[in-house]
């Protein structure tokens, strides 16, 4: 029996540029209603311009397939002026702090000079995706930033944060803490930790930021989302990288997990006895939380195997050379 | 001013065999008088006829520069007479936990079976060499073997125990409960942590067995060493692998640093103010544990900077591409 899913959306994406925009978006569309655009390309999108002109890019590259790209601002003072303008355009600002991963340069160094444009953003009922990380010792991160995290949902009670791509038991923990806090989870945080990295041989293709915690901590992040939470909603971070960059000396970050993601998550929650949560965790906690409506899109899995491609252009995906247990109906068969 | 070292010696070498012994045994060669040689081969050296020829082998690769090659043994279950017969042949047993590292599949896989050969060791007073680490998760590995090393500590308390390449501030401090507890500590654990690792890119050339721990970690090895802790011996642990294997999908584990171990320890001791404490770390301490006289050999560097080569033959080194303010007297110049 096919499995059926309304509108699923991929709430935290990377889909780049140029050729490689054209390559990877597809598989997105394939699998999504809609998706949240991260803003970190090489030279940010911190223009309502610009952000528009990405917009375009996209949904050309999707097409003939219809697929919502949901656009975020990358974070900087931005006047109320520049704010109001950007609204409707937009489902958000992205924080990076400073440096903390791929093209994040112009992020934020000084958490006590974004007051200003936070309180805006509240204002304007216009929520803030952040990267949760500081610039400690790399297991720790995300740990040292909760307390971040919990001045922003107590200093500005009314506004919708979203702490990307959680990755630790402690950030679940704080979850519950703060009505005003959502989370996204990735594929790879529910599947690997640090041994999966680093425990045998290295593995490059599993590098990421945030990277892999513990299994006390994969196992606190996959039980909130196999019992529903709802406010934990599904972001793939999927982070396409050439695979040359991927093997050099210095690798970048990035799982590409576009291609396996909707199969490989029926999967996990098939294993874990509660596929009937798989509806909210990949749309309706996002609807309800980010308060939109996605365009009508019924996205239909099959119970047929089929095995993971090692390469889809110059990019390596997750999961290569696995076999899933289910998988789209045909386009993914022919790559 | 030259520095002079008397009798360097390398507590902890991987030399390999054929043409890669023949590339990296003339680095050890130039720079210390000897060195303790792992015997986790592709076949492991796990009888005596397999030593003397592996042997022979390392001192013709080391000609004519003269270098002491101390042998080990792969642990498993030797008879009395096996032992009698080795006593002179080796400086110790290696023991493998089964499955950990590089070439350790033969290795131990229930330690409530070896006592009776490590009650041998104890008799025949032959000292025992462990990679000490559990199959847990990689960042515990070493902590949750500690255990395992106070109980052959405690239980042989006239065996003398070496724990190679430690790398967590609980393993310093086991040091200091047991007299006939000794360890090996390597250049990298002493200069990096995880953040090197896996803290910006992620940096293969610097992945190795121990995974590099936290900066709490790293700062305890630093201080017992710099504070001239006399059971703290310099093993390098240096493990070459061609750089192919360091940058397919899945890289081996092994940080190639004999090329650089005496120039750069200099420099660290030199950092710390405490150059006069070097002799010790690299020499006078493994001979008093071990109750050797190595051949004498006088060692002398230069306060001349050289920067460390990109690659010798196929093996990318530590710290290549790196200035460093010592160097040896000429023939490192010339690679």
């Amino acid at each position: 029996m096919p499995l059926l899913l309304d509108s699923p959306l991929d709430m935290h994406l990377h889909l780049r540029e140029q050729e490689m925009l054209r390559l990877v978006a597809p598989f997105s569309a394939a699998q999504f209603a809609g998706g949240v655009v991260m803003p970190n390309l090489v030279e940010p999108v911190d223009s309502l311009a610009r952000l528009r002109a990405y917009r375009t890019a996209i949904t050309a590259a999707c097409d003939p397939v219809p697929f919502t790209p949901y656009m975020t601002l990358f974070f900087r003072e931005y006047s109320r002026e520049e704010l109001l303008a950007a609204r409707d355009a937009i489902i958000g600002l992205k924080l990076y702090p400073a440096g903390i991963t791929t093209q994040s340069e112009a992020g934020v160094s000084d958490f006590d000079r974004i007051g200003a444009t936070v309180a805006l953003l509240e204002e304007l009922d216009i929520p803030l995706l952040v990267h949760g990380e500081t610039n400690g010792f790399v297991m720790d991160r995300e740990h040292e930033f909760l307390a971040t995290y919990q001045w922003l949902a107590e200093t500005f009670p009314r506004l919708r944060i979203v702490m990307e791509h959680i990755t630790t038991a402690e950030a679940v923990a704080l979850l519950d803490r703060f009505d005003n806090l959502a989370a996204t989870v990735t594929l790879h945080h529910l599947m690997i930790t640090l041994d999966d990295v680093a425990g045998g041989l290295l593995q490059p293709d599993l590098f990421c930021k945030p990277i892999a915690k513990t299994p006390r901590d994969r196992e606190a992040l996959c039980a909130a989302v196999f019992q529903g939470h709802p406010r934990l909603l599904f972001g793939s971070d999927s982070a396409p990288h050439p695979r040359h960059k991927k093997e050099c000396c210095g690798c970048a970050a990035g799982v590409f997990s576009a291609p396996v993601a909707l199969p490989m998550l029926a999967q996990l929650f098939e294993e874990a006895d509660c596929l009937e949560r798989l509806q909210g965790f990949v749309s309706t906690n996002a609807c309800a939380f980010y308060r939109i409506i996605p365009p009508p899109k019924t996205v239909e899995l099959q119970r047929k195997p089929w095995r993971v491609p090692e390469q889809y252009g110059t990019v390596r995906p997750f999961l290569a050379g696995r076999e899933l247990r289910w998988s789209m109906p045909d386009k993914q068969e022919q790559s």
